[in-house]
């Protein structure tokens, strides 16, 4: 039933047709893959999503803990991605017996059929998670978080190629980047690098996201379900997420480039704005 | 229960740091808004998305008919966005008896609560959903597509402000951008333009769709199910929109820019390709 084939190519070659100021030309094109994986928890079916077909062991133990099935990366017990004879790829994670028994109750509560959005949510109470606040954390000089935007850019292997996938970094402020994570989807690539991290061992108190694409409500959320205190995007927030950021603690940084950046929410962890 | 007061403004005011080159400085900032939008089918609630809260009738009509819940406008019998007395923005929309059947069974066959991706999909043939092809439509001179990029830059209102919005627009050939719609969510963007011209009784044979995002599957599925024949997307498509759009008989251009676009899927409608 399942081959353990490698995960499929990240991007494709296709041949398009090009037009430029009133030439066109029949070229070759890279494009990222996006391609459906199911999640499937202790053999129970989960959730299908799109994604980039590359570290999605990282994806699954990433939206594991960010969404709140479990609590600790303890209670994710297995990880392991396959490709199935139709060449769908399944991500097969492995949770405490308790854990699995809240993930059903959740499922049997909350029915539904949805096409986009906050998939599977019914209500507002459903869809809104509020997490538990943050406190203490990383102290971020600017130079680092610059330093770190300028480095990014020659990292993101998959989009060198394609020019359309987002990316997502975990810094420490002393060393720099330490681990990037790339996908068609911006909730992937963070969930991507939050897997990774556990995986790795790492620590979410000492060290800050970096994410290429603008930061929702839903980034914030994630980052501090794991229990980040600094999420820097390139793009810009919403007001939600804003919000959600004060609430929990978080600092927020938007518009995060090589020479400048704005700082939307819990200033002191930057030391550069601390000094005001 | 429900206050029919206007909906909240699109984008407010934050206080903010902005550093730049050393500086930092308090600064005003606009922000996008985000908020959940609850749709309710004959009283059920459905699902709730995070949106703009702007053109929520729009909205809530396109992605009724772009995520097949009715086949056609016909069976879109009511619609109405009011904010509840707790603030949640709510579109209660009314569909045909038989298809309010339709959607409860499937809601009944398919439980989950997902926290992202394809929404409510447990297993991935729930979740990829192959729309009927389309054939004939539009046929467009690149000049008119150029036009209409041009044009659209100064017609993102929310955009204009924030920085931080996708639009997507409907564009007849000879006469260039009829409607805009924005929103924080690309799939919302483009839905709120489906549902714009439904309700101002436009044909989806003799116009095209243009987004500020990238293009995804689901936006060739979207633009496809409600009978579209050309997508162009300022951003890159992935490849398996590419695949998509291949089988459903969709034009799909990417990089679409004022003097240049990629053409990905069939080349034929767009007049300067055909003539290689």
């Amino acid at each position: 039933m399942l081959d353990r084939s490698p995960t499929p190519a990240t991007s494709c070659e296709v041949t398009v047709h090009r037009w430029r100021d009133g030439d066109v030309e029949r070229v070759a094109d890279q494009v990222a893959e996006e391609l459906p994986v199911a999640l499937v928890f202790n053999g129970v079916p989960h959730v299908v999503m799109l994604a980039t077909p590359a570290n999605l062991e990282d994806l699954a133990v990433g939206f594991t803990l960010s969404e709140s099935i479990v609590d600790s990366p303890k209670e994710i017990v297995s990880v392991e991605a396959a490709t199935r004879d139709d060449g769908t790829l399944e991500v097969r994670i492995g949770i405490t017996a308790s854990k699995l028994s809240e993930l059903l109750r959740r499922q049997r509560n909350l029915t539904g059929r949805t096409g986009c959005g906050l998939c599977g949510a019914q209500t507002v109470e459903d869809a809104i998670r509020q997490p538990t606040p943050v406190q203490g954390g990383v102290n971020v000089d600017a130079r680092s978080l610059h330093d770190a935007l300028r480095d990014l850019r020659d990292r993101q292997e998959i989009n060198l190629r394609t020019g359309s996938v987002h990316a997502a970094a975990w810094v420490l402020p002393e060393s720099g980047i330490k681990l990037v994570r790339e996908d068609v989807g911006r909730h992937n690539a963070l969930d991507k690098v939050i897997g990774a991290v556990i995986r790795a061992g790492g620590d979410f108190k000492y060290g800050y996201f970096v994410v290429t694409s603008r930061a929702s409500y839903e980034m914030v959320q994630k980052a501090v379900t794991v229990g980040g205190t600094l999420l820097a995007a390139v793009s810009a927030p919403t007001a939600f997420a804003i919000r959600m950021a004060e609430t929990a603690g978080l600092t927020l940084i938007g518009f995060a480039r090589e020479h400048q950046h704005v700082v939307y929410a819990h200033p002191s962890r930057l030391i550069c704005t601390s000094t005001i």
